[in-house]
């Protein structure tokens, strides 16, 4: 199955003359290569020596991809409240899309204006998996959860202040969802996310 | 404005001998009276030594009121979704009561069945104040301050289990809540969100 | 697609007057019943008043199947070290076989002690998705998720003492995994895994 | 009801091109605005692009009000020590004007220094609603409620060092404050705090 | 000094037959005897094998002082609320009695109350050291700080419930004072407190 | 008592205009000054505007004794292993001594080199009042409880790293003291400790 | 090396039915047998199942030696402050044992009496590895790591109350010792402490 | 034992000023010398002053061993994932060198590849310590303890982000392992685990 899905390299903690010899290495495999959690500084220095790499600076990754594409499959809902959750909700739909999903992004949905979400209607009844990305209290998965019946994974964030403790919060309450088809992931996973809604999209295709 | 408010005593952590003679003393005032967190056991020797109180078992309180009381005023909403949050509902709805507040209660309204929570829209467009229970992730509060334009204080509840950490989970939720309506109380303290209410229902009476 | 679901009811924090009227409410709809979280008192005076349910002790559920089922389908493993995690691990399966899925479990899988995991390895090729429950130091979703390439789902439990922390430890080591394809839910919630396991396992269903 | 209220905007959080998307839309809509937890740095430049802003360097707000301000109403009192709480409390006062409140602020009443608590006895008695605003141990909301008739929103504050962990000692303190008229928002919160006063005191018009 | 002092056994935490054996060798010294943290049960228990004892079921401690006391000396004050916390207050004033301070106890002083706390002026004239006892937010010893020139030992109680975590909120609260004059024991400990302030009481004769 | 103490102006958290304008208040009043928690750059502004001030860089305060100080009485015993915990002690010398206090301080006390702290045995026993200051594990005041008779403070610091979670871990250990005669203060909180260190030397005056 | 270990059962968290079974199958494997974390109770009703067992009703162990022990080598010591950390204490003395060290222990260590530790001279000189237990502030082993050359296991306690947290406090200081020597096991692990001690033990033999 | 071992100086939380003190009296004892956690630039500064010192940037380290070292003995293996934690895992090797013993490292272990782990049979089989280093989750120190017989020091790292709590969760994890045979030191103390790695090592030393 993982046949066709890139490298994953994570640049956070890693020496740049680390992260640049293991990027050397991963393109001589000529696979699909997903640099995450790189700053754009260390992007820059990191395209300056390899060329051919994209830098995607909202959800702070780096990709390249050799092979021509098979076109996308299925259909990965990814959604949030439009606002500071942006970077981790991108970084969730890259992944899902590097490793050959269809995505579609839904980045209106605030708990506190509940007829945005219901606008997307279409979305909610079509879609394979939800990703859904929020901060602060973390209540849009459990909102989600109740509309659709399927797999939900709820991605808190670290936005917000004071007691949302860096995204504890929006964890906790994510974890404690009343909607039974909820799982969650760590404090800004966004590509954690975004592999697990391939891998259950994937799955599901005849 | 106190006038008329009950005297109020916290059973918890008290030894009997000590409640029992305050209650005395309480009683000669001729006072309206609100007793608060008292178990079944210790509430049957209490109305023993003073029947002329009453017992209300689910939100563990007992009252006294010796004076007719006036007919409550305006409207207080107390929602929650009816299962495990009832005890600290019936708690604030009572409270509410003693200090004067007419209270309408709405125990059916879960986050991942938002339909329930939208049929009781009479009373979302009525309420002065609302009080919303939650245990879990109380995300509830947050859907509640997104539907109106009054006041919400939210109650987090002890209920749920693992990483809810005895109410700590939904407490969080509730301070980082994104509706800007929404001010918070301590866990399971419907006593508190009860008293609070009433005092800016009463505030706002011509 | 949830036609053919059961209803769910969560016994833990309901008043038993209150758990016996949904009970009886929900038997009425002959639809399928899980009840959770119950103890064996509580669920022995249930079926006092309801004979027709069956108890099930370890995983602490009651259910009640009143349609013949259809052949349960696909694959769910469920995978534990065998010794204090047993009850969680069964609740995840009941669940999923409620839900319509096929389970096998394996619960000789402990972390020191690989080549007794390694020994599953034909359910390791064949499942569909992996529910794998530890408590401690929580450490086996990390070692099964690196071993497969499906959706594992994360059950951290609150066996352990000391800095166990009443399951948190397991908790966020699972959030931490540095596998890609783990996604975690709370402590002890072996419904929660059973009931995504068991959607995404009919996701892939033709 | 809300009609009259500004459209308000999180700056924290945002990306500058993103916030100013929002804001020139925003401008559009000729409604009162108010965009708080912005630094100086992207105040500055926000103006520069949008001149008719008005920048508020303590309370860390950018303020637009177009239309010609029906006269505030009421009285909304906001209290603190008179040191390092000054931002939030002035964002407090702040935001309660936005939403046409009277305010008036007393700032220098310390709980170690009752007498200049009780010095402010005329506001103490005539304010329909009071935001305290402390840091280190939160205890001048319990101060105040015993004095006073009214609600009380209480707002903690990030200020000390060491065991106030970051405002979560004042924060606790707030909670569990043994004066019933005490309601809490998260720490820093002065926005939130501004906005349900005002709400209270709007209710109580005739 | 520390001539007088009498031995201390800290109860809890010893098996029975242990902590009698312990005793035992202490009755044989004839020196002063303080045991704290010992239950009903287990005080009983003792005083049946040692009759010269003297059990005082509120503070929870046994005694025993053989020889005649020297006049107590100097002023120790404890302070309270007087509702949960007297069982704390009673160890404090107990064992610095029991270490030679002349002690006055004063429980009637709550933070939401201070007219109770102000009409103890002469106290707070007089005494050398205070011990002040508080449970929930813990802000009374910020507040008799502020009224005294001399040290004040703040007792924290595990008093409370939800997020008081027992006693930790009161806790934090008291390290964060804004008084000066300030130092804290562990929560409950009040024979700590006792012990300090009888030091210091002590330290000021001439 | 309080006669001739000094005022007392906590920098951080001040914007510099504020704190400036305090400062020359102060001033005028012609009374002892102590200013706490003041950085280089800040302290180097002030002295500019104030060149009447003193600044003592390592414990990071200002003062300015206009009047001609008494003898100094008593004596204070500050301590710690001497290493990074240098600028709190020193925090607590200085204001102890601003207070009136003898001060004698011992940098080279580590627990884990027992030897180096009984060397010091003339201070340990002619000490009124002791202050130790310890960071990581905060085992020095306990051990130097167990040697003296007299008061201890203990002062956790936020030296350390991992585990040490900024001096969390020092605090606990001190309030957890096995030594009767230890009270805490807040983390790096050297002034507080030589605050009431001075209060207890000077109450022991004939 | 292995070769005549024990195996071991953590009996906590598993029913009694499937501990019995367990122990079934270990006794007929004739290896010798180790229950750890075992209740009186549920002792006793194995023991009548298997009578060839051994209570150890102290350390809560129960054990099965079948083979004529080889004479213990080496030496490991076990210290603690000799009150409320006995069970733990003897808990690692007993594993160290059944693992085929020589144990010797030394119950009246605590922090607060040094002279009592350094009376232990001859077992501080000759063991080769050391165990020290500690509750409330954990400071023991960092004085004994100072005081010895050899490995130094530190095993933190639950006894206390309060900002004991459980043993977390503790635990914490343990971690952060001073001495370079010490190393750290779960709260109330004495077999854990035992085994490890044990492993060096026997690693130093020719 | 200990002679021979260097002189050690934790760099972190010192001033240069004293740093350097320390440093030049340490060269004038002649003794081995290790100075652990300094930056890059103090380090720099360090050894303009004194050229003898030898710098190691990966690990934080600056040594002087001025005396021929004796042929290092036995075996210490150090194992991590090979990512971001090659910082601590070369303190340790490096403090176990400086102590005598022959070090071996392998730094492709991770939970999520067991085979790249497998592959080193030979250093697991010869090894007579191992020092585990791993961030995240923090489950390779179960691992490698179930399929090694001698004691394993495990060292959680700081590398993570969100639940990982800057070390926090793996700390927990290794607390709580299943294996018996580990210990665990304190977050990113490398140099800890190397000391008493050494310590073991030597102490089996015939
Ligand atoms: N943003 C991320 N968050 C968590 N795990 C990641 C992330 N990006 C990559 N990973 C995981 O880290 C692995 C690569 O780690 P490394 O070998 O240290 O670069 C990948 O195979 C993923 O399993
Ligand atoms: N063991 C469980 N843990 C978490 N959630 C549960 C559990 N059992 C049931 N639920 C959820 O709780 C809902 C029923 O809640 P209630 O209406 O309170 O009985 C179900 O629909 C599930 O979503
Ligand atoms: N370093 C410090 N830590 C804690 N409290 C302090 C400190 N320095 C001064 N204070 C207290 O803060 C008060 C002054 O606060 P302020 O009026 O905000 O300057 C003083 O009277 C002291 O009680
Ligand atoms: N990286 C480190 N982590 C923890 N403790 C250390 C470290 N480096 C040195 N130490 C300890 O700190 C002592 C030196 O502390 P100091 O006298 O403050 O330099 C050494 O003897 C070691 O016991
Ligand atoms: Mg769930
Ligand atoms: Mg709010
Ligand atoms: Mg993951
Ligand atoms: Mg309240
Ligand atoms: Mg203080
Ligand atoms: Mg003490
Ligand atoms: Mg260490
Ligand atoms: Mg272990």
């Amino acid at each position: 199955l993982r046949h066709g899905f890139p490298e994953v390299i994570l640049a956070q903690g890693k020496k740049f003359a680390h992260l640049n010899a293991i990027t050397s290495r991963a393109l001589n495999h000529k696979r699909n290569l997903l640099i995450t959690r790189i700053g754009k500084k260390r992007a820059a220095k990191l395209l300056a020596n390899h060329p051919q790499l994209t830098h995607h600076p909202l959800p702070r990754c780096v990709t390249w991809q050799p092979t021509a594409n098979q076109p996308n499959i299925g259909l990965v809902a990814v959604l949030c409240a439009g606002t500071s959750d942006l970077a981790v909700a991108e970084e969730a739909a890259l992944t899902a899309r590097m490793l050959g999903a269809q995505v579609e992004t839904h980045y209106d949905a605030g708990v506190a204006g509940l007829h945005r979400l219901l606008a997307a209607s279409t979305l909610l009844q079509t879609a394979r998996v939800f990703i859904v990305v929020a901060g602060m209290e973390g209540a849009l998965p459990s909102v989600v959860g109740g509309l659709v019946d399927r797999p939900v994974i709820a991605v808190p964030t670290s936005q917000g202040y004071g007691a949302s403790l860096g995204g504890i919060a929006a964890l906790l309450g994510m974890l404690n969802s009343c909607a039974s088809n909820v799982t969650t992931v760590n404090i800004d996973n966004g590509f954690g996310a975004g592999y697990v809604a391939a891998l259950i999209n994937r799955t599901s295709m005849p």
